[in-house]
């Protein structure tokens, strides 16, 4: 089972600097691909907003995407899609919580050495049900506004009946380490001399032309937010 | 533990048609989203390269970023990123190898209905090393043809000691399910009357231009599968 320990260092205003590497976290093979600071992991977690979350049910690892948020030192992430997580949760439930974002298509001299340019987190720890009808409420503004800044003012906000019907679970961030890796291919000495083109094919998420719901109004001018989406401005 | 047995039904010449769905890959909570034919199951992972790998160790579900590539009714995965996994492996482990495939943000009238357009496939099994010379490179082939078709006949090939130094692992596609979630948002029938702007911001991976190795002679020319990139391509 999981350890629960504190393995972050704080600044005198208690913020968040570095989370310490333990043994599950700390990246061995590659090390210097391993980043443990709290700006770079906070930048991954605010740039992606879908999550795969590891769990395991009866021996079986179970491996789920769904949308999360960061808030502060917290992810909140959707528990719906994982029912099968939920039977064993009243009392938390470990898992591996993991944001990939690609970046390339990293293209050696030789087969061996191609790669891929990526930002991950990795964080593991408990993951807690969110009970209160106050805190699910805030969790779906957070959700709704990592995901689309500006979309909570506009919105039918939920009712009653629809917080408890959503399953928010909360990872404290703590156990937790980012790996990155950028820039060109590492090639074999020798192999620099073979006349075969090496660089990266640069990948990117990019967003097209809203698409209206057909039931929608034609009067209904299309946000800001939407027309302009950004992962950069949602963050 | 996992349950080793028969979940496919095949059509004469002995392709599979469809996944036996299970208790563990059955789409129980909206189920309308399941599907468990060899078509869609093949077009997700083939448009996709990177996959999310959960295992457990020691009790903690670990879920690691890597990339893949489907060669008939397996997937061939880099095992080398989890070397935590590969300790316990000589009889093979346990995993949950899932991909995701982001095509938009869906906006609806109400917060709760907000929501994501994707593709995923689930595919539980238990992942064996691949361990002979000549399987290894035939692995090492349709990684670098499945995410960059046309690439292989410009790469120096792996060596003897390559080969031996890289960890390939083979999950055989037997429980497996794919999830799919198109279209506009669906909203309570009382909030289409709402002034709310709702429908899908798209997204999509797109490339940009190659960039050269530094080191790279400027007498090569940059290859047409790196300038004309697209997944559609190198499938």
């Amino acid at each position: 089972m999981m350890e629960c320990r504190e393995s972050r260092a704080m600044d005198r205003g208690g913020h968040v600097q570095t989370y310490e590497p333990t043994e599950k976290t700390r990246v061995t093979r590659i090390p210097d691909r391993g980043k443990y600071d709290a700006e770079t992991v906070h930048a991954i977690l605010d740039e992606g907003f879908v999550c795969h979350v590891g769990f395991v049910a009866d021996g079986q690892p179970f491996v789920i995407p769904t949308l999360y948020a960061r808030v502060g030192e917290e992810i909140l992430f959707h528990g719906s899609a994982a029912s099968r997580m939920l039977r064993e949760v009243s009392e938390g439930v470990a898992v591996c919580l993991t944001v990939t974002l690609v970046d390339g298509i990293v293209l050696a001299r030789s087969a061996f050495h191609h790669s891929m340019n990526y930002r991950s987190v990795v964080a593991l720890g408990t993951a807690l049900p969110v009970t209160s009808e106050e805190e699910k409420m805030s969790a779906m503004h957070a959700f709704t506004e990592r995901i689309v800044a500006g979309r909570w003012k506009d919105v039918r906000i939920p009712t009653s009946q629809e917080l408890r019907a959503t399953t928010v679970l909360r990872l404290p961030l703590s156990e937790v380490s980012a790996k990155i890796r950028t820039g060109a291919p590492k090639d074999e000495e020798a192999d620099y001399a073979l006349p075969v083109w090496a660089g990266v094919i640069p990948l990117l998420q990019v967003h097209a032309l809203p698409i209206p719901d057909p039931k929608l109004p034609a009067n209904i001018p299309v946000p800001r937010y939407a027309v302009g989406y950004s992962r950069k401005l949602a963050r």
